[in-house]
């Protein structure tokens, strides 16, 4: 059991609505449409550079273990099974907030990365190459 | 045809090593892994604020338009074509950037998104819903 439960709280056009009642990460879960695979994709940010850092995907378990962690878990859809960020490299996310978009089916984690989010050894995944479309600006 | 080609940019760990030739679309169609679907997940994110905006759906006719045109252009799997962002709203986005990451199958565009980027009339789609992880801060 974690020290103190998840809170919930909703945004939005409305203005901020307060905390929500503890041990409502059900009420998250209800919030979430999982794809045919009963995965979403989860994008990681880091909370105060803004800097995005990397995309991974979660299933309804990885979503319940990082409320009730508070550290990223995800679901490899490569190997089958969940894994909690940093487990293998110390590289691990303390997450501060777990936000979801209007339909449902993304979430933005706000992290507080240690070290390099990237298995490359990158800061972020997206360090890797960019192109700038015609008329953009570097 | 667009007025001024594409340019692409390998950063990374080895640094900036400029620009390499124009007209380079399929250099970065090439770098992308599109799911059986033949799609990639795109994360819009506002150039300067840093705001995550909204995630969407990019195939292969829609990265090459988007990066011809400086327009942020997607996929919608519902109702199974491309949309040029803000065709109906007049809410387009600029596109200041493309980025790959590592694995080649997300993209993040740094954009200049005029008005709402959520259909909602929110800024973000993600200013929705939020939780707070056991021991997160608000």
């Amino acid at each position: 059991m974690p020290a103190t439960a998840p809170r919930v709280e909703l945004l939005g056009t409305l203005g901020r609505m307060g905390f929500m009642a503890p041990d409502s990460v059900d009420d998250v879960l209800a919030r979430l449409a999982f794809n045919e695979e009963g995965l979403v994709p989860a994008i990681a940010q880091q909370w105060d550079t803004h800097e995005v850092l990397m995309m991974a995907w979660m299933d309804e378990a990885a979503v319940r273990e990082t409320l009730e962690t508070g550290r990223g878990v995800y679901y490899s859809r490569s190997r089958g099974e969940r894994w909690a960020k940093g487990d293998t490299s110390g590289h691990v996310q303390h997450v501060h907030e777990l936000r979801v978009d209007c339909d449902g089916d993304t979430v933005l984690l706000l992290v507080d990365q240690v070290g390099a989010a990237c298995h490359t050894g990158d800061r972020s995944c997206f360090d890797a190459f960019r192109a700038l479309p015609a008329g953009g600006q570097a």
